[in-house]
């Protein structure tokens, strides 16, 4: 196989790019900014998809969709929502184009200007809110429990594919509650859900805090998150959920007349996952020869490969490995017996490998006669030859056992990289020879935050939900503190 | 209830705008011809798409997503393209806003002008196939099967819900193929996967057909089509599989290498169908009362409402009704119990035949004396009493006769309304009287289809692939002709 990916010690960053773009995931386009999400990716985002679509309906969501294009006029309404997203944004001011006069192929009709520009949504808060206004009325049009499944744009200048592009795709949840609490209850409830899929899919730990004032979202009273380590000891959040208060409901004038006929203003949330998830997934288990994908998020999770010379050893293989195939179908299991006569099965064991393939099955001509396969598996790269009875059950305990392995190994990770520093000195020598997480006191000042980020380059991610009290100093001020908050550098 | 829905015998088009916002399907939106999907549509479309895109996995289609923007300069490689789609449409030319000096909002930063201008998608075939460009060097890598879901954006002057608006939802489908035969042949069974889909599942039945030259997709040198018939006797392209020859792989320089080491330019299909089969769905079974929804589209299909006074009541009625909704969702039907007392019974029967639900079950305490309950039927607006005893069994057979019976109907009257002019004259009075489909000779040219679109609106929706060789008269020239293409009025 002539794909070459970049070990991950020799660099890390060229070793993630060389994997996504061989194991075809994505790649970048023409486009600046923004990739093509290859079928493989996407396959696997169709999984994440269909995961937690299914998480926010059993929670009691509904989806809809809203504009692609939000009127300039209204990023403007909520003062602290225009501060952060109506900068680096891609910006519609003309409808139609035309033959250039010189027939060198189109141009912009100047005659069609638009009297307002539009803005390509970096986030929705603003059109729905606007849209909210005209579905509430009373108490009876609340809770207000709305997803939408969409691409947003935001006008970054250093792309990376998945973690960071100009064009994404991600869900945006967005709802309306008559009471204070009730929002602050489904923002807790939604960041939850990210953290159990988190876990529970991508098996990918997570610590669950709340940001600090200065990383809040724009325009929120609270931004709760989950933070995850990646294997070079970088951090990311993978998940944000917002409570927004009373500010794009007070921004759109959106009230409602609650039992007693009284109006108030709607309280409400936002919270939103991307496909930057598909980078904290390559990104947490993957290895030297391509993807580890947990068996759960795997698109294939099982294949099938026939080792042979000549069509006669080729059909009895097949008969056989039809029959496995069939049995791990009736469990739920997907997977492919892979008898194409394009490529030798040297290439198709490596490109299985480099797809993160969970398991592999290969039935050469001796197996057939002795009655046993090979079972590899993808994380350990583990191999064992097995009789072909009770294969299947085998085969469906495996898949668990990777899974729950994927989980215990990344969580040992974030264990071991996450240690206490109690002086500025010991914080940075950390930052610098591991990273990872470093729970430390911080005076609670925006100042502070500020200066550590300019000189060390690490934020804080959170402060954890789970934040034991303890009495300490600010390892920077020296003022004091009451518990420790996790920092590091980050995606 | 308080919700108007103007008749249909009155005015079609009000009849179908109001139904369409008051039925919660979609509303427009304060950017200029742009919708919002409202929740109760967005669950018709995530039901069509569910059933799509397995259709589309079963012929071994994959998803993928490509970029949003496409550069100006793309749309001018293939001559016909640029042509059709380089009109409207909506141009990126900014990609930052800053803060006006006089502090009124934000403004567009003139330093951040785009080298080329970006133009938002009216459909893929550019950005795709220079992408496709590096994927396929060899006869081994074909072929590609790929589609995709994504939003695009088509600047319409006179927009209307579902079924002509700037911004809609759809699936896009390109193909590359090694051959001429494979591309056509692919494209045929889109359009029979289309076709399947509008009678199966919306009810809907189809001509199959291909366009005349003058209203092919921009770049295709066939393209085939489904053409439906709605209540108002006008008709409505319900989908559209393009065979695109060798264009775009000529545009895009794509070749590849085939057994023999040959080069060759690739042969290429693509496929769409949009959120206008949701107007399609609409327009079909619909009537004064509201939604008349297939049930296999049907979020909802089964409603249970209880009439009853009193808590003691509800309770006796709820503990039966729970056991019909379980013996219900066992059958895998989709099925709600309404209890809340937000509402009267009267005004949930007239919210639920407005939503569409097939069937409305209703208990009250009569009927819970007599072992007895209530089923109406949506579509015929029929009520019969029935015994609990078997009522599961009763209500899966009902769906199944409700999803025949409105193919049923939409094919009579499609039948009734397809006949044969063998007179302009005669043309004209069936178009002005009743309209529907109208066979008539036509001698092939443009200029006389120009014509008599230009006199009459009606425009030749497709020349249909079962057309019965008879020789004719076309009915303006008097030219020969050797079979009837049809005719109508169409959305």
């Amino acid at each position: 196989m002539s794909k070459a990916i970049t070990s991950k010690e020799k660099n890390y960053s060229d070793w993630y790019n060389d994997l996504v773009v061989e194991a075809d995931m994505a790649e970048h386009s023409d486009v600046r900014g923004c990739m093509v999400i290859k079928p493989h990716g996407y396959a696997i985002w169709e999984k994440m998809q269909a995961t937690l679509d299914k998480m926010f309906k059993d929670t009691g969501h509904v989806n809809a969709y809203f504009p692609l294009f939000i009127p300039k006029s209204y990023l403007s309404k909520e003062a602290a929502h225009v501060e952060g997203f109506a900068k680096e944004c891609a910006v519609v001011t003309h409808y139609r184009l035309k033959n250039a006069e010189d027939g060198s192929g189109v141009v912009v009709d100047p005659e069609a200007k638009l009297e307002e520009e539009l803005i390509v949504r970096p986030t929705s808060e603003t059109i729905i809110w606007n849209t909210y206004k005209g579905w509430i009325q009373s108490y009876r049009d609340l809770p207000l429990l709305i997803n939408q499944w969409a691409n947003v744009v935001r006008w970054e200048m250093r792309t990376r594919l998945f973690l960071r592009t100009a064009e994404f795709l991600w869900q945006e949840g967005h709802t309306a509650h008559a009471t204070r609490e009730e929002a602050i209850e489904e923002a807790e409830k939604m960041l939850n859900v990210y953290a159990e899929f988190a876990e529970h899919f991508l098996a990918m730990p997570v610590i669950k805090g709340i940001k600090t004032a200065s990383e809040r979202f724009a325009g929120a009273e609270e931004t709760y998150c989950i933070e995850a380590l990646m294997q070079d000891g970088k951090a990311l959040q993978a998940g944000t959920s917002h409570f927004l208060g009373q500010n794009f409901a007070k921004a759109f004038d959106v009230k409602f007349a609650n039992k007693e006929g009284k109006l108030d203003f709607v309280w409400a949330t936002s919270w939103g996952v991307s496909t930057r998830l598909m980078g904290a997934l390559i990104m947490t288990h993957s290895d030297d020869k391509g993807l580890v994908l947990p068996p759960r998020l795997a698109p294939l999770q099982v294949v099938i490969v026939p080792i042979y010379k000549g069509e006669e050893e080729l059909a009895k293989i097949s008969e056989r490995a039809l029959e496995f195939k069939s049995a791990l179908q009736k469990k739920g299991i997907s997977v492919k017996y892979d008898d194409s006569d394009k490529q030798r099965s040297g290439w198709k064991f490596a490109e299985y490998e480099l797809k993160g393939v969970p398991v592999r099955v290969a039935i050469g001509p001796r197996d057939f006669q002795n009655g046993t396969v090979e079972i590899a598996r993808r994380d350990t790269l583990t191999k064992e030859v097995v009789s072909h009875e009770g294969l299947a059950d085998r085969i469906e305990k495996m898949l668990e056992e990777i899974q729950q392995s994927l989980f215990d190994k990344a969580k040992s990770r974030l264990v071991a990289s996450t240690r206490k520093a109690d002086s500025y000195d010991a914080f940075k020598k950390m930052l610098d020879e591991d990273g990872g997480f470093i729970l430390a006191h911080w005076d609670g000042t925006p100042e502070t935050e500020e200066r550590i980020k300019e000189e060390t380059k690490a934020t804080i991610r959170c402060i954890p939900l789970d934040q034991e009290k303890e009495d300490g100093k600010c390892m920077v001020s020296g003022k004091p503190s009451n518990g420790r908050v996790v920092f590091a550098r980050a995606y």
